[in-house]
């Protein structure tokens, strides 16, 4: 694992470190803020995951998330949102390929060489963050935005165990029937429908729900509703009799204006499970 | 009107006041907590509608909402929940005639007499509350619990100029589709169901919203969810981009153990809506 770069920050520590990935086969950036506390005593910590187009850096830095992490003695963690690389496919489009992995492990060529970013963020990743950092893996909790909303909740819906809860900021909240979802678990896993279905966080709530408290916040402005499908999501929580909080935010966007208004309150949602 | 009872609480007066009612043809009786604020300036007003067998008393005295508006400078009125008196009609079940007005005007004999609670809680009791106390109606807002709820989230949407904002605990959230709604909104409005549509939540949501912030509470363990239906109203305010947050409250019931738990939190919410 290499250094790339480590900044004060609200008295904890903002770092950026490579490493080479065995589930993608290539190097992978991530960034992790640790707090004060860290220094003498492991923290929960909390994983961030990140939309399309977006690399380690985006939320690491527009996010606003440190100052809340470090008033509740979180490390957060944000992971990059595919491979990367020269040999690493790729496609013309924002929504596929790199900066688009979807959370998922590929099947289908030309992606299934690298892009399993499912085994990276649930294996590969944690590994590396357990061994190097004073991170306590018995109390995990993770969120996300957009793409990285969907990966979020279904990842936490898969690993129960292991995430304390889980929340999510606008979503992709039903991939399988909208054009952000077929798309790429089409590309990626391909046309059996029934690969997708795991992948799908309406249908994994329908069917087993999360063992713990969830949060999600979506703007009423924000451009991608049709995409999102919140209705979908919001219907199954009520029917799974899921606790947690759905909330629409009036006049916000899907912007990271809109995430770090509410950071707050996802890191404080976050912190009382964690500190449970 | 005539005062049946007025006692200190938190610094302010909860009165118990009755007066002849012309939408209900009987007279009614209702409490209403003023705080001390209401001494020297008219304060805003929070009306609570309460469920299925209640009088005004029993939110008065077990909800835990004085506190509260004490704390937030707001009155809060409790209604009665259907008309009451020996020649009002009634009927054996729990859940039809007194103590079971679901806040309709009746169409249909033996009802039509008296069970106006529309009427009543839109005209008549706003009237006499505005003439007889220090309450401020160009700030209004609305609550109440299941069949208080669904009170709550019709009246507010078929009045969006009046109430700043809504919320409900455990509301009958989709009555023309539920055994809590069909014998009621058939008994009183008879078998024109075309009749019903207007005083069911979720259908009013999905058609109009609401024009201000919705706040819904749902315990996980109430024993009525199967007719409550919380989920079709969950759907509704998601896809309508309904302003406002749905809970759903792990661990709680039905009962006021559950409305006080979370009193605090609506009356806050209110105060927002009501001081902005």
């Amino acid at each position: 694992m290499e250094t790339k770069s480590e900044n004060r920050s609200y008295g904890g520590t903002q770092g950026v470190y490579t490493h080479a990935s065995e589930a993608t086969g290539c190097d992978m950036t991530f960034g992790l803020y640790l707090p004060e506390e860290a220094r003498t005593t492991p923290v929960p910590i909390l994983w961030y995951l990140s939309g399309l187009t977006c690399t380690h850096e985006n939320a690491m830095t527009k996010a606003g998330a440190q100052a809340w992490c470090a008033e509740q003695g979180i490390a957060i963690c944000f992971p990059d949102t595919s491979p990367r690389g020269d040999d690493v496919a790729d496609d013309e489009a924002y929504d596929l390929g790199k900066g688009a992995g979807f959370y998922v492990n590929a099947t289908q060529d030309p992606w299934a060489k690298h892009f399993k970013m499912w085994d990276y963020i649930t294996n590969d990743l944690p590994k590396i963050v357990g061994e190097h950092f004073a991170v306590d893996l018995d109390r995990q909790s993770i969120t996300g935005h957009s793409m990285g909303g969907h990966g979020a909740l279904t990842i936490a819906m898969h690993h129960p165990e292991r995430f304390r809860s889980v929340s999510a900021f606008a979503p992709i909240a039903h991939p399988t029937q909208s054009d952000w979802g077929k798309k790429q678990l089409g590309a990626y896993l391909g046309d059996d429908t029934s690969t997708w279905a795991p992948h799908d966080s309406t249908l994994l709530m329908r069917d087993k729900g999360f063992d713990g408290p969830v949060l999600i916040d979506q703007g009423d402005s924000d451009n991608f509703l049709e995409l999102l499908k919140p209705e979908a999501l919001a219907e199954a929580m009520a029917a799974k009799r899921q606790e947690g909080q759905f909330r629409m935010q009036k006049g916000y966007d899907h912007s990271y204006f809109f995430i770090s208004t509410f950071m707050e309150d996802h890191v404080n949602f976050h912190a009382e499970a964690l500190y449970a």
